[in-house]
């Protein structure tokens, strides 16, 4: 059994450097029968060329598979041609899947490559932050369905995962703010040093090398202590049970916002929660709310809108029997996992936000 | 981690008596937030009243999910729907789905369950003889894509597997025979002394426990030493590459001919190839021959039917960079795995069986 069978362990992360020899000299020993290369409209564009250009210099072909950019290309369509394509170039167990872009490209890419012919092996090389620090790690692969963000989806690890740096060159600001919204997730649940670190960093820090490589350390220590996501992975949900309600909102109305954003806001109304159930201390939430508040727009919420996030939640994968569960802060640096929030107190968290905006 | 999340690693077979009292129990000490029941129209009919009482019995709630009968069911279409209904009952990520069927109903609810919220617990408690012996174990699980058969899946072992003989004495002979089949696969690949007592066993002995528990300890010993068919599982593909290719073929002129029916043919065609390529004795083959015409019909297959059929054949999963690869007889008994085997003498094979109707 090859480690790629059991999802996270060993996982594969390696560093690029401006030559890609550590991804040239992977392809080259690895005895894949085709490679293909999943992008979206702006990797098409700002990352492939570069990647092609490695493969040409090694002389290995590979076929080009294009989605459009953006988590509408998370669904079930989007796979059933992609699965499609695979057929139609007689892709068979051998073959490997290149993952080239952000979350939704890996996240994509992962489910696809899992399914077809009962899987295939998969490499990540994620764009963006978001990307690179949690995405294109720990093995989750995944699509929406109906609105909920991740509803049908795999444990499947990336046979490898290579981090290049300096595709942050060319991502847009947003997407960057998005992404490091998830290095102040791990900072909260896991490191008051490194929460100390982010608040003092400026933003043109956002995209180095430091930051990237203590975030991934922090994930896939986690995730190698529970793969599947029993105990302690629960921790990485931090802000994600509000966060994924709010974001499925926004994307049900045709007016997506980035996946950061969203969990942004869902730490801030899930540290609240914290303060009221885990005795957080109030100078620690102020702490949070002040550092999150001066870098992501907080979002006026309809009536209506709470509703629908509220029902939302209720079909969170997190839940158990009916119980809404959540990943709550101790303290800066501490988390504890599958703690019942009693509806009422979540309807207080959002009160809470509104009066914010 | 549990069991289940290693595929076909602590495979649970249990055999159910009049009283179904071990899944009974089974059910009342699992820790399920809600159970769903995959039936098709017919095992809705003649296998569900009974598991209905069972539950009944022990105050156990369960929702009934039903699909048309027939491998059209194992499609991504129905997938959806399946998905749309656990959403909609609010199935959360400890509900359980009782898979009660054929092999199409375990193919297709172990696939629904494994990736639904990225997998929900599934027991499988086959219907048929194919179920029991062959497709209900070993962790295999899909669907079709394209008229391809089963393109899309994944491998994710039951929680446990439940087989009550009885059901049996309600399958169609159609049926039973069908399911025979896998068995004759079993004695051909492992056992000479098992062939034999097949040889010499009457129709009305097809559904004796003795030959279930000889097929399922040849498939569950095969499994536990390569769950992820690396090497010995590929046996178990004997009669599967030209019997899956000539299945494909009938099931898309729309004229789908019994699972069992097909791979009795591929094993003709490919004892044949075993003669030419492995050296199995001529006698050997005669004797597979005679056996196998004396239960099952043979095709007139057309010019169009044989490029169909070949053409089937290059999307097989069991290919490997272009090669044409089966799992061949040394023996009644032996086999051998991986055996590249020319397009030419695969013609010839299917020539001979022409030959024969």
């Amino acid at each position: 059994m090859k480690p790629n069978d059991f999802p996270a362990a060993n996982q594969s992360i390696l560093f690029e450097d401006e030559s890609w020899s550590n991804f040239g000299f992977f392809i080259k020993q690895s005895e894949v029968s085709s490679i293909f290369i999943l992008v979206d409209s702006n990797t098409e564009v700002h990352c492939l060329p570069q990647l092609l250009g490695v493969l040409k210099a090694i002389n290995q072909e590979a076929v080009v598979l294009k989605v459009e950019a953006g988590e509408k290309s998370k669904d079930l369509t989007v796979c059933s041609k992609l699965w499609s394509e695979l057929t139609k170039h007689r892709a068979d167990r051998h073959a490997l899947l290149i993952n080239l872009g952000g979350g939704m490209i890996t996240d994509l890419g992962g489910f696809v490559a899992s399914i077809y012919k009962r899987g295939i092996d998969f490499i990540n090389i994620p764009t963006s932050l978001l990307g690179m620090i949690d995405a294109s790690i720990g093995g989750k692969c995944g699509i929406d369905f109906q609105h909920y963000k991740n509803h049908l989806g795999v444990f499947k690890t990336a046979l490898s995962t290579f981090i290049f740096p300096n595709f942050l060159s060319s991502l847009p600001e947003e997407e960057l703010t998005s992404g490091f919204a998830e290095a102040i997730k791990h900072a909260l649940i896991k490191d008051a040093t490194y929460w100390k670190e982010l608040k003092n960093s400026s933003k043109a820090n956002w995209k180095a090398i430091t930051i990237i490589k203590q975030s991934i350390q922090i994930k896939t220590d986690i995730v190698a202590n529970d793969p599947l996501e029993k105990g302690d992975r629960k921790k990485l949900n931090f802000g994600h049970s509000l966060g994924h309600a709010l974001e499925s909102y926004f994307f049900e109305k045709e007016q997506p916002i980035p996946h950061g954003f969203a969990i942004a806001s869902g730490m801030i109304m899930e540290a609240y929660i914290s303060v009221k159930q885990l005795g957080l201390s109030q100078a620690a939430f102020e702490e949070i709310l002040g550092f999150i508040q001066s870098h992501y727009p907080l979002y006026e919420l309809s009536e209506n809108a709470v509703n629908e996030i509220i029902k939302n939640l209720t079909q969170d994968k997190k839940n158990s029997g009916g119980e809404l569960r959540f990943c709550l802060l101790n303290n800066i640096g501490i988390a504890s996992v599958d703690i019942a929030v009693d509806l009422e107190l979540i309807k207080e968290s959002i009160a809470h936000y509104r009066q914010l905006t």
